[in-house]
């Protein structure tokens, strides 16, 4: 990589691709190439004394937060939109607002939850791990022994394999980042490598896979080569630094990084060794892609390459040109993200954006571009790369291999699953920004 | 540094240290060198039938979780405690439960708080942040106005300059890690750079220092340096990719990494450039440690390389002898954690610990040991250093030049602030682990 010119400024560099994107190098350049964005507003004698004085908030003493704090009582719009709320019978899906967050990756009770019947809910001290099977020796662990062992922390995504399906719809849909990619959140897992119980079992030499069953009342449990469980499969007892929430597995779940999130087994209580994959109904059926042909795949274990920006985006409207960034996050089952373009211009030209540093593999990346808007309609996209060589494909492509919703009808209504284009967001000379194809 | 030589199990290492400790390289043995630790249950036909058939809660469907999602019921003990908590007219803090978490920063719900006259409840609509006096140009921001700026993000830690007190006692202090260090925490924080602001208003050549003041009923300010204020300060305004918490300074606040925690202003709605310190009662009497010569610190910025370990700990009683892993947290404001030694025998000898990547620079550093207790009396302690050389003293050491409570009073019964010496736990031989001096 070239070394950065640290003498020009931001202006000096020119924009990076059409329509005002900068390249991420402006970043560098500090404070005083922005100086144009200038969005403060000149202090005046009246907003001053409004600024300091006028705060009903600051006039009286304020009340504690409690045991366990939660956001503002103003954050009424940094929720979980809920599938299901009253509990019925059927699947809950809670989608991530990512157009109101920012940083690496998704607080606890932020963080997108599918619950096929409903999170149990289990007492961790009775509550048990069992790992039998094609082992040595069968065991069962209780919280308590799995606090016995060697532990790790990493930060992962877990993503749907439904995620994003709306972008399968011939036809834009009017919704925001939270609608159309809520079902992807990152989180850092902390608990024990799975090959160390494997290690404490022995493995039979006829096993191959393992069958991971939860404690839900439908025993949700799906099929994981064990080559992945012997790579870098995880019990993780821990989500963002304390124990899981319950959504999210409480008090144990498998953690499968970059893979299928129906396969990251939530409310672990069973491993079994096997020499053949279950075909359970997730595996067999929901979440086996039908292809146009009339062919589905079998097995689809990776979250492949995506980004999708997540400011500007729908709901949060633009106030006036001028300077803004555009922020999103990019991941891949296939390690740390390389690259990230963004362009303003549906595609015609392109820009490198930023990488928040540490850029850790199979957990969300931060990129961050500096946008120039002239007021005038834009179409904003990103698109990312891995270090292992792979590429968001257009939707063109790979809508040419899947085929659109229209014309394969499935049991969600979309006709597959692990959408991995660009998003594009449609800026009109209002400022609003709506989803559009491009 | 040796490559890591993969040959050797983990008994062929040894114990690196007395009392049973091992170097960190016998993690990278892999599970087959901790066969011996042994702490699953054999499989019995019993067992077997209770962990699969009998659980309650898998004979129900669950309910849903809300919009924004709580910890499970179960986890009464995982809170910060309160000192007051009817929010009389004093001060409130709010300590993080570190012996019940793992990870390497700590959840909103759990982060510390001190506030002095309770947070306000700031309209983020309305909060305006101020930024005059010894500028070319004064200006007020509002929230939407910084969300235009470029972000960054970045974990940092925080601790409260009177962390750690109980430890100037000439006792040992029956209490946990959360009560003992509970006022320190580390998060990811996305926010502008305020270094970006200044370059917007211009600075004075006259300034030299800057007062930042919170909009909380009795105006907190402190007087920050304008180096730190243009080296790596941020307005934050996300906390773990959420707006910051009510207690934390929801919408912002000022963000200097590894700066004394009451520097760290909540609830930012001014900065004024100044040519010199405001001398508020918090730098001028409150956070001016006294020495035992009567003299006293004027300014002590630096929070310094500490680290405690979390686990084992008062509290968590240990179940025989065997394998546990001994696990805690370091931090330095002066970088990154280069090395932390552990010991199981009051300090007479130490084993390196592995550090979690990736090793951020003032942010929480999580350290593991494998230790095997041979059910006999154990003294632990850690001891950590940092990039820039700096290695946490003893107690002797530090009690040497600072004194201890009993010989000079102070407005908080301890004579001072900035512990950063060990911790030394004690196990006795019935698994019990208590606070000790060693």
């Amino acid at each position: 990589m070239p070394k950065e010119d640290s003498t020009r400024s931001w202006e000096d560099l020119g924009p990076a691709a059409g329509n005002g994107l900068f390249d991420r190098r402006a970043f560098f350049k500090g404070g005083a190439a922005l100086a144009s964005a200038m969005t403060g507003y000149t202090l005046g004698a009246t907003a001053r004394a409004q600024a300091l004085l006028d705060d009903p908030w600051s006039a009286v003493p304020g009340t504690p937060t409690g045991p366990y704090e939660s956001p503002s009582r103003f954050e009424t719009a940094a929720v979980r939109t809920m599938t299901n709320p009253n509990g019925e019978p059927r699947a809950q899906q809670s989608r991530t607002p990512h157009h109101l967050l920012d940083g690496t990756f998704t607080p606890n009770g932020l963080h997108f939850v599918i619950s096929r019947s409903g999170p149990p809910d289990i007492d961790p001290d009775q509550h048990r791990l069992v790992i039998h099977g094609l082992v040595r020796q069968p065991l069962v662990f209780t919280l308590d022994s799995l606090m016995r062992y060697p532990t790790v922390s990493r930060m992962a995504f877990v993503e749907c394999g439904g995620n994003s399906a709306p972008l399968w719809s011939p036809e834009p849909i009017d919704a925001t980042a939270q609608a159309l990619h809520g079902l992807a959140s990152s989180a850092e897992y902390s608990g024990v490598m799975l090959s160390t119980l494997l290690e404490e079992t022995g493995i039979d030499p006829s096993a191959t896979w393992l069958i991971a069953e939860g404690s839900d009342s439908l025993a949700l449990h799906r099929s994981v080569p064990l080559s992945k469980a012997l790579d870098d499969a995880m019990i993780a007892l821990y989500q963002n630094g304390e124990r899981l929430m319950p959504g999210n597995g409480y008090p144990m779940r498998l953690l499968l990084p970059g893979w299928e999130g129906n396969m990251n087994v939530k409310w672990l209580r069973r491993i079994e060794l096997v020499d053949q994959p279950a075909m359970s109904i997730y595996e067999a059926r929901t979440y086996a892609p039908i292809l146009p042909g009339g062919k589905a795949y079998q097995f689809y274990f990776l979250q492949e390459v995506k980004s999708f920006i997540t400011r500007p985006s729908p709901g949060l409207g633009m106030r006036g040109p001028g300077f803004y960034e555009v922020s999103g996050v990019a991941y891949s089952a296939n390690g740390r993200i390389s690259k990230v373009m963004v362009s303003a211009d549906g595609g015609q030209s392109w820009a490198q954006a930023a990488l928040q540093e540490p850029v850790l593999p199979k957990a969300f990346t931060r990129f961050r571009a500096p946008w120039r808007w002239d007021g005038g309609p834009a179409v904003l996209q990103s698109r990312a790369w891995d270090e292992a060589g792979n590429v968001q494909p257009t939707r063109a492509e790979i809508v040419a291999v899947r085929g659109e919703a229209s014309r394969v009808p499935s049991v969600n209504g979309f006709p597959s699953q692990h959408y991995n284009g660009p998003t594009s967001w449609g800026v009109d000379s209002d400022g609003e920004v709506r989803h559009v194809y491009a």
